[in-house]
């Protein structure tokens, strides 16, 4: 039995190896992906540190300064404000300051009156208070949900009720609320003031910048993939090879942009001017480009379609219209780019955008005339053909009004 | 100069009359636009009131239980936690509580360990205390950025830095830590309770049963604006109105549908077993769904911009398919309204989706028949029908995707 226990043993010892073996596998994968998420954009670690900075600055300003006495006074709003109002970029840092700062004031002034009228009325103090915290919290809740309260103020509304309702129960008991509502603000506006100091002076992420960068990336990888759907279309055929490039994916990233894209210009109004960004840059028409630009991608989506369709049109059908679409292809793409080129330097560069869209209207026109001449017996296979004709032709709206978003873009910078 | 001051008072009287008219103006409208958010759905009313109710139930709670003395300590954290945890859906106030509770806990006896060492090492107290804060908020600021934390629990990091850092910085002035973090976890206890059972008793809304909501409408106005596009684009040729109706709007909701579709999704997953809706229900399949049924939009957003266009094919020519692509329209519209009508009881109705889907298939043939079988010379105008066709064969991809789905559905339910 001794063999047999030590048997055990072994095997328990086997065991508890395996198991911690595929434990640490899984950290490790783990720990990989957190590697290359801090990798690949190391703004996301310096954010990181900035946050833990800024509570350390805090924190080390009430240890030196004994100002304060007890928890729940002082320092604990300042904490507090910190951790909450610090975000990721500085248009999201300001939104949530302004709104804390506006809502906390109001709030703290409208309960100091309510508060007042219910000492003078007597027994039914508690029955007001109780009252008036029902009927603003319900009030304030349900303003959330107009669009443009939901849009700028809702973290200010959630404030609001907070403040209120602490002011509101809490001045049942206390009577220095004047000095209480000082102390507080003045806490606040530390926090408020440091999380900014931080946030805008070391390493600074802007979000008019960001949604900048967006809207450009958005547009090249748009215009590599509207090249690349074509290409495989016509490759396939002659190669017959069913791996398609990782570049025609590109559109997919524009198709689902639009909620990144509107809550980025939203805090980027917010943010003050900065570098090439004006106070009051017309944030508006990134989200019109990039709607714009969605629906262009609905089109490559429908052309992407087709190159992966199992119906293909004979080879010497493709072959007579390869040109004039991949002609056609190539100059919706140059259009693209030049326009993403005038939006990422803010400057119309009117002379080439037109010269680049009169050329794509050349392109299309020849594109049609071949349709047109082709022979009448090619007629059920010239779905493709006719989609990216398609196509070029939406895309060739979206570049006209690109044109004029940019000349607008230009006209307010 | 008398009458001239009259006529000048006049004048400012009028001015401010104007002014008064113009203002009242405006709030009427805002109270008309508000009226009308309230009165599309009542239950956001009702979800002010809630908010409103178990916000003063708190405080009556308190009131009427002097238990606690002093302003910082208890009644604040019970109001706080109502205040930030209540959300619309009982998913989002399961979500937030389960994050707060969790988090609060974890960070309170972190903190007290780390304090505790910190308390033996001497004089490096403040600096232990305050580097371990710096490194924990970097490091838990930084987890937010991977998508997991992210999806389930960016809150109760929000909250675990919170807590840490009012922990580690008030335990540097108290020695009762013990004593505040229990009476801290009580009143966030009452707080979570009052919320949870007034959001799940009072006219509850499910974030899963929203989502399933959600998902069925989307199918239904599907349907319905690709049946409206294509009799639009023949009624344009046959009575020349530049009138589009309305419902072939309808695929525009379901463009932009992801954001919300993946949000809902996520809060469903907290949510108890309620209704028809078990404890594991499979909400992923709704997003999977919703992407199906995005990528048919696109198609039918490619076809309508056809029934836009401004270079119609002649009418002889449409006359040729009409009849073909309305039955191809009219029973894709019918297997999505199957569709919807399955996942809306939760039940497969597998013969009647599968006939469906047979019939669309025949409708499809035929038209590809009737196209064949068309004269040559109109070749360049066939543009529409092919679009509809592309779309039909999408619809019959996501058609066959519905049905497994649909049966998975029944499986899990």
């Amino acid at each position: 039995t001794v063999e047999h226990e030590a048997g055990l043993a072994a095997r328990a010892w086997a065991w508890v190896l395996a198991c911690v073996a595929a434990a640490w596998g899984k950290v490790d994968a783990f720990a990989r992906k957190v590697w290359k998420i801090g990798a690949d954009d190391p703004r996301k670690v310096v954010h990181g540190l900035k946050v833990g900075l800024s509570l350390a600055l805090v924190s080390v300003f009430y240890y030196t300064r004994p100002l304060y006495d007890g928890v729940g006074g002082a320092a604990m709003w300042a904490i507090m404000t910190v951790v909450v109002v610090f975000e990721y970029t500085v248009g999201g840092g300001v939104y949530k300051s302004f709104n804390r700062a506006v809502a906390t004031a109001s709030a703290g002034v409208l309960a100091l009156g309510v508060h007042w009228v219910a000492s003078k009325s007597g027994e039914f103090e508690p029955y007001i208070l109780t009252g008036s915290l029902f009927l603003l919290a319900a009030a304030a809740t349900f303003s959330r949900f107009i669009p443009t309260v939901k849009a700028r103020f809702d973290y200010g509304v959630t404030i609001f009720i907070l403040t209120y309702s602490l002011v509101a129960v809490s001045g049942y008991r206390v009577d220095q609320l004047a000095t209480l509502a000082q102390q507080r603000v003045s806490t606040i506006a530390i926090g408020i003031f440091m999380c900014l100091a931080v946030s805008a002076f070391i390493c600074p992420v802007w979000a008019g910048q960001e949604l900048h960068l967006l809207t450009t990336r958005n547009m090249d990888k748009l215009a590599s993939s509207l090249e690349a759907c074509v290409e495989d279309y016509f490759a396939q055929a002659t190669t017959a090879t069913t791996t398609k490039s990782t570049k025609s994916d590109g559109y997919k990233c524009v198709l689902n942009s639009k909620a990144s894209e509107d809550a980025q210009a939203n805090l980027a109004r917010w943010e003050p001017a900065h570098g090439r960004f004006g106070f009051r840059h017309p944030y508006g028409q990134y989200c019109k480009i990039g709607a714009a630009m969605r629906a262009c991608a609905y089109c490559v989506e429908a052309l992407s379609t087709c190159a992966g369709a199992e119906a293909q049109a004979p080879e010497h059908v493709k072959g007579l219209l390869r040109g004039a679409c991949a002609r056609v292809a190539a100059r919706c793409a140059r259009v693209l780019r030049e326009a993403s080129r005038s939006v990422g330097a803010m400057k119309t560069f009117g002379r080439a955008l037109d010269f680049a869209v009169a050329e794509m209207n050349t392109a299309v026109h020849e594109l049609q005339g071949d349709m047109r001449s082709l022979p009448p017996y090619m007629l059920a296979v010239k779905m493709a053909e006719e989609a990216s004709l398609m196509d070029a032709m939406a895309v060739f709206t979206v570049a006209s009004l690109l044109v004029e978003v940019s000349a607008r873009v230009e006209g307010v910078v």
